[in-house]
């Protein structure tokens, strides 16, 4: 903390430091002076509002802190009744007495009860209570999320993306139809006031490698301008014109000079750009559109509503945010999209439970899984990258709380047991139960390290400011490339909701057995608050908005945590020869599912789906539909002369080409 | 068969032979003359086509023919390679010799074949036959009935409940708001261009209640009227009027001249049933209504889309036929919709189990069972007659398989043996496996049966010509109340249906074990086909029509019974001492999933929701939106006089009163 205080003042750092204050123009520091109180940032992060936070970082972010200040508020409510309650009833009784090692610090756990002891009934409320925390406070948090979603979304300005749905699977036009006139017929005759036009998904592999070269090209020379400056203000006053090798990596061929050699190279790629974009727009257009609308209302409704009566064609969906297209993933069709996912899905837990065998290879493998888990949920044929994060996130989960909660809880043991487990599936439940107050001091530990370190790290940017300094004085030279060593990434939900969720699963499935991890977990998410609070208003740039969406995943989540909680409470209180009474603990995982499928009743739709009544508010200005149509166009693909229409074109205005019939 | 032939042709006899004709404003004979051909009508029925059917008695009776002649198909062609090679494959071995008491018919069965003998290969390649061929031809159907769907909802007719949406939950209204105001500026904020105008559901007990009242007397008055004038035409000049006691049931109080006290009666209701019309339609304003749309994609689409952004308010839905609506489950709510009906479920099986145990209880509760059902249907809060006869079906079904079928098949054995199943679930396909070739004669029987006199009762209608006879000549006085005599019901798919899936059933499970059984239910669905394609054709009048809505049930019902013919067949291979070799059999029931799970994923939303293109298809002529409008008005609530618009009335026309915020 006091290292990001210094390192924070210096100038040369506030790029690493306030990114986000300087993308949107602002000034670094708030005041305009550097000379300030070294705690300010901890005064900004709380007197910050919510609507600072969705300036700032967007929905997403602000769900995120409604996200760790639930969890906060729910290790914080059950300490307060936990932590008073029963560390006494644990500490007076001396069920460890009778064994030989014991620390000082176990005597306040479940473990020093008695077996059969009447004072298990403290344990057995005390789960109640938490439970009852938890569904009260998930409760109300979910109807926040919902408000805020349907605010941002109603909310007066301009989204390209409310006024156009994503259409897929389009079936095989008839003779002497062109994919764009077959859309635009289709469209033209379902809405034949609102429909604006379409803009048919071409294949842009080949546009794109042109683009890219030339954007290259383009980068070099830049660099190569640059190096060119410097040498002629510190050299002789012509200069060193720098040179460059054209073999392979640069490292072997015939020396040419780099500027003139990329001048050449960019002319010579131009042209090439411009008859690939023709011939990409003409020729390959790919079974899948996007197509606009003049109003959100018609928009919204259209993603809601079955087109074909052959349900797998002519899919509608909400577009994604421009931004964030998985443009490659858009044509797969149908029912690729739902089966071969499912078997990756098997392929990757295999590969999970075949790591738990060689050590050397679980370490590379853990450094890579994020990415991994990333390339899998692509793969399964997600339109948008919000939407693979989230199931990057979800499979990422299950991986932490199977393998790090439940592998460390049982360790060796699970596998020795295996075949018993396969023929009495109970018996899992009895041994995680045995196993997990004898890891109740690691896990206070593992939860401890990760916001010393992890927080500490957070907050220093100590690895990125390294990076940015070792970047700039070595490599960069032009301004582009400063900007790009500094430029921050996003919040990383794929990992970083994960790691929280395996932090509110530990601090629940211990909360009654060893309460004292409750004051771990509240430090871990308040600290987790503060700290991320300071990195969203002034660090990370959100790479996507998708308007909460995380949230019902966040939500379940916490919600299988809480049954995983009460189902090793329910074995523990069985192992304390408490069996007769650990009956009273039957309604609350019933309770969880319940509560769950409530939830999944009352707010799940509204957010896969926009409302109608969102999307039916007024615009602040009546909306340009060209510039609408065109923040969707990708890169490669964009020229200053597309308006010379060609109506075979797949961006071409609609047709008067008579209706679909 | 003779029977039908004769009595069909006496003209007195047409109106309960030919009813739907009649109704249909045409000749009950055809070719106008009665001395035909007594075969006629089989010719008549093969020559009939689809559209006929459609034309005379709706798409659901068209899918219905979907279904037995898919049916048909399935046991034909199953046969059609069973019959020649697994008779005898069976009949030329020699099991059963060694024991003591067997039929000759027996000889023919799987029963008959060696344990463990390589000719049980035959019997694994046909239960692989059977399934290929149902999947086949299911799909196949499936195509078929969407396309017959499709057709019909974009017939251009005018279809009233295109043009509307329902809307539950509709929230508290805001402080000095009718109902009527809130639902007419929520709907035109939203859709301002295609909202007509909307018309609030009001609780009609109290209206209903005078109103039928007064349509009791009405039918009095005119019976009363009849009889006078009869009396005038046979006795005295004058006439006898007849009388009346105004007691209980009639037959105690003051006598009094029937004509006048009826005239007064009804002179006495009408301006109270004025004044109660008037008090609905203000004051008992429910929280639903119908909105109407000028087009049909608007309305198709806005039933489809999320309105609010809470779900459980403003639920929009597509609406039933006006004829169809059960108004006193409209106003149920959402949780109460989803919640109760679960619990409801849960103590009907309770009910169908506990029916098991005393028998004569049990054949007075099987009586009464399809009403029973329906009313559980119904109590789940379904809006509309043809959803609650779908889930009628639905529960009828299962009853039928679990109580006949199974328990025919396991009898009292299920019960002594109940313990143990619950210790080990797998033991009930071996108990069901060892006691289905048992029970292969009495299954033959079954199903003879059931064409024999079932089919010959259904054609010949000797119940309700006797009842229509006994009621014309001492009961009917007027040409409505005769009309009300002879008027036939509809199909009646709630306990049809499932009958026809026990048939399917039965002949399924036991194609390989006793293949004798297909030529029986090849007949009986034969016969079906044809004696209902005439009474279809001739007598029922559909009472509503929900364009195949039926046909996802009736799929994943034959799913069902391919499922369980699977497991046993499973489970029989393996008392056959053919265990490993009946591991090849273990595909057949996963692909039986994933079929049901493709149909589903192609299919199903089509039948749940009108598609868009479906919907936008072109009309013959511009609708009328006012008689659109007119017909979902209650019959107790029309008044000629409704033109006198009140703005706080349910049905009063759109106000301008502001939008929504």
């Amino acid at each position: 903390m006091l290292l990001f205080t210094r390192l924070s003042r210096r100038p040369g750092n506030s790029v690493v430091y306030y990114p986000n204050r300087i993308l949107k123009g602002l000034d670094p520091w708030e005041g305009g002076s550097r000379s300030r109180n070294p705690f300010a940032w901890i005064r900004e992060a709380f007197s910050s509002s919510e609507q600072d936070v969705i300036n700032m970082s967007g929905v997403d972010t602000a769900v995120y802190f409604v996200f760790l200040s639930t969890a906060l508020a729910i290790l914080f409510l059950s300490g307060l009744i936990l932590l008073p309650v029963l560390l006494p009833v644990a500490a007076t009784d001396d069920n460890l007495k009778t064994q030989k090692t014991f620390s000082e610090i176990d005597k306040l756990f479940m473990g020093n009860v008695k077996d059969g002891s009447p004072r298990l009934w403290a344990f057995l409320f005390a789960a109640y209570w938490v439970s009852l925390v938890t569904y009260f406070l998930l409760w109300k948090a979910y109807v926040h999320v919902s408000v805020l979603r349907a605010n941002a979304l109603m909310a007066p300005g301009l989204k390209p993306e409310q006024f156009a749905v994503l259409v897929r699977d389009i079936p095989p036009s008839t003779e002497g139809q062109t994919r764009k006139q077959q859309v635009d017929s289709y469209f033209k005759s379902i809405y034949p006031e609102t429909f604006y036009r379409s803009m048919v998904v071409t294949d842009n592999k080949e546009v794109n490698k042109i683009y890219e070269k030339l954007e290259g090209y383009k980068k070099k020379l830049a660099h190569a301008e640059a190096v060119y400056d410097e040498s002629k203000k510190t050299g002789k006053s012509k200069g060193l014109r720098p040179t460059t090798k054209i073999g392979t990596l640069g490292l072997v061929g015939r020396k040419v000079e780099s500027i003139e050699h990329y001048n050449e190279k960019i002319k010579e790629l131009i042209p090439k750009l411009e008859a690939e974009q023709k011939a990409t727009l003409r020729e390959k257009q790919q079974a899948c559109a996007f197509a606009f609308f003049t109003n959100r209302v018609a928009a919204a409704s259209a993603a809601q509503s079955l087109h074909a009566q052959m349900v797998d064609t002519w899919t509608v969906m909400e577009a994604p945010e421009p931004r964030q297209i998985i443009w490659s993933n858009l044509k797969i069709k149908y029912f690729q999209r739902i089966s071969p996912a499912s078997i990756l899905d098997i392929a990757a837990v295999k590969t999970v439970l075949e790591a738990y065998l060689p050590q050397i290879a679980l370490l590379v493998f853990l450094g890579l899984l994020p990415k991994l888990l990333l390339a899998l949920s692509k793969a399964e044929g997600i339109p948008s990258v919000g939407h693979a994060v989230r199931a990057t996130s979800g499979k990422y989960f299950y991986f932490t709380v199977l393998n790090v909660f439940i592998g460390v809880t049982l360790g060796a043991t699970l596998f020795r047991t295996f075949k018993s487990i396969q023929k009495e599936p109970n018996s899992i439940v009895k041994l995680l139960a045995s196993s997990l107050p004898g890891n109740a001091s690691f896990f206070l530990t593992f939860v401890a390290l990760k916001f010393f370190v992890g927080y500490g790290l957070e907050l220093s940017r100590l690895v990125p400011l390294i990076i940015f300094h070792l970047k700039k004085k070595y490599l960069c030279k032009t301004e582009a490339e400063l900007k790009q060593a500094w430029l921050p990434g996003d919040l990383g939900y794929a990992t970083r909701i994960p790691g929280d969720m395996l932090v509110i699963t530990i601090a629940l499935c211990y909360s009654v057995i060893a309460p004292l991890i409750i004051p771990f977990g509240v430090v871990y998410f308040g600290l987790g608050w503060l700290v991320l609070r300071n990195q969203a208003l002034k660090v990370y740039v959100p790479s996507f908005e998708s308007y909460g969406r995380m949230w019902p995943h966040i939500n379940s989540r916490v919600i299988a945590a809480l049954v995983l909680f009460q189902v090793t409470m329910f074995g523990y209180l069985g192992l304390k020869k408490f069996s007769s009474r650990a009956l009273f603990l039957i309604p609350l995982p019933i309770l969880s599912l319940l509560f769950a499928s409530v939830c999944k009743k009352k707010f799940y739709r509204s957010f896969s789906d926009t409302a109608l009544e969102v999307a039916s508010r007024e615009l602040k200005e009546i909306p340009d539909m060209e510039s609408v149509f065109r923040s969707f166009i990708p890169p490669s693909l964009s020229s200053e002369n597309a308006d010379d229409d060609n109506s075979e074109d797949a961006f071409s205005r609609v047709s008067r080409i008579g209706s679909l019939a």
